[in-house]
């Protein structure tokens, strides 16, 4: 297989139902029209976001072929001999793939083959918050999400304060949006009154809601509910 | 001052010199029309950047406030001040702001002053090169710089390795793009054999070019000259 000319290009999604013109370049629609293979984490989803950008007459030409936290390694380089030497698309679920998702192992083996990369642009929760939070967008770390058990997840949440404060290293972090009301409270009991946090929930919908404030503030002041509401939780020291 | 209707936008910009449509969305244009007021990094390539958005006729309708490193944190407050009653725009340099810029302070005080933050979608280099890197996005820290000397260039390499390779955290840095050569040589002289390194120049640009391999293959076959190319790179051990 000659894979000299190939390319897989990165397609981000939007986060939740947002319309696509605020949040998305024209260009990608484009690029979107142009492929017949796309490697997606659900079908139907990745079906109904086809026909939101106005590609409803593509979807019975596109081979979608099904990539999740249950795929094995070696299904990858299956995925990829199947489409033969036509061009392919990485399709995030929400937001930019290979991020916070299982898309970069797609990645990881298109640069073993020699395929061309392309990432597009798109929302990614992590960099809007980063951008919003006003804290150090120098120097940040991203850790994915936090323990569920109360007791680890304060001890992570305690040494990450730590490290914002003896790196000056942003710590951003995210939490499955039922347990927020949870995070919020152990965020607000663990760490120091000077300690600043972002709370950035619903990003680019209608309902967007940033704010950050020092914690001592949080504990007059707390968030609404934001129980089922997809945020990023971002702290500094 | 009523802040409680403000907004403060935060807008990004192309990296380098592409064209808008691939990387930026249509909403962006209609907000950066509607704003009166806007915080620059440089006034001079904010006027251009607005001229290439087909937005010639605002110019003289608007108020620019310069803002950089040299810029004293008592003037922030001064400029929103200035600005009444109006939105305000943060326009990024390039990519998007508040991220590894100036722009942060502003964002700080805008949630001080209870001013609503609005980030807008754009080119991120350091998201851009993350998804296209296939190395772990699900935890990962930017750095910014590294050090200049060339003993503490090679520690600080070091230590970032070691931690990739402890805390399974891909670690993202940028260099003075005039010193990018360098960079790859103390990369490929201190790294681990197995380690991968990611190196993304040119993002989102026609000559675009991203590869990841371990350090060993990369010994073998070097990357081209990258002296005054934008590049990320990105390690995990």
């Amino acid at each position: 297989m000659n894979n000299r000319n190939r390319r897989l290009f990165l397609i981000p999604s939007t986060l939740g139902d947002s319309p696509l013109e605020p949040v998305l370049p024209q260009g990608n629609r484009d690029i979107l029209e142009s492929l017949n293979h796309l490697i997606v984490e659900e079908e139907k989803t990745a079906r109904r976001f086809l026909v939101r950008c106005g590609l409803k007459s593509n979807l019975e030409l596109i081979h979608f072929y099904s990539l999740n936290e249950h795929t094995a390694d070696k299904e990858i380089p299956l995925m990829i001999k199947e489409a033969g030497d036509a061009d392919l698309g990485l399709l995030s679920e929400a937001g930019v793939p290979a991020v916070a998702d299982p898309g970069a192992k797609v990645v990881e083996e298109a640069h073993r083959q020699g395929i061309q990369v392309i990432p597009l642009v798109g929302p990614s929760s992590i960099i809007l918050a980063l951008m919003a939070s006003g804290l150090n967008g120098q120097c940040f770390a991203f850790n994915g999400y936090l323990p569920v058990k109360s007791h680890e997840r304060a001890g992570k949440i305690r040494f990450l304060e730590k490290r914002s404060e003896t790196e000056k290293q942003s710590q951003v972090f995210i939490e499955a949006p039922y347990r927020n009301n949870q995070l919020t409270e152990a965020l607000l009991e663990n760490c120091k009154p000077g300690t600043r946090l972002c709370i950035a929930a619903n990003l680019t919908l209608p309902s967007e809601w940033i704010k950050t404030r020092p914690i001592r503030e949080w504990r007059l002041q707390p968030p609404p509910d934001l129980n089922r509401q997809p945020a990023v939780y971002i702290i500094l020291a």
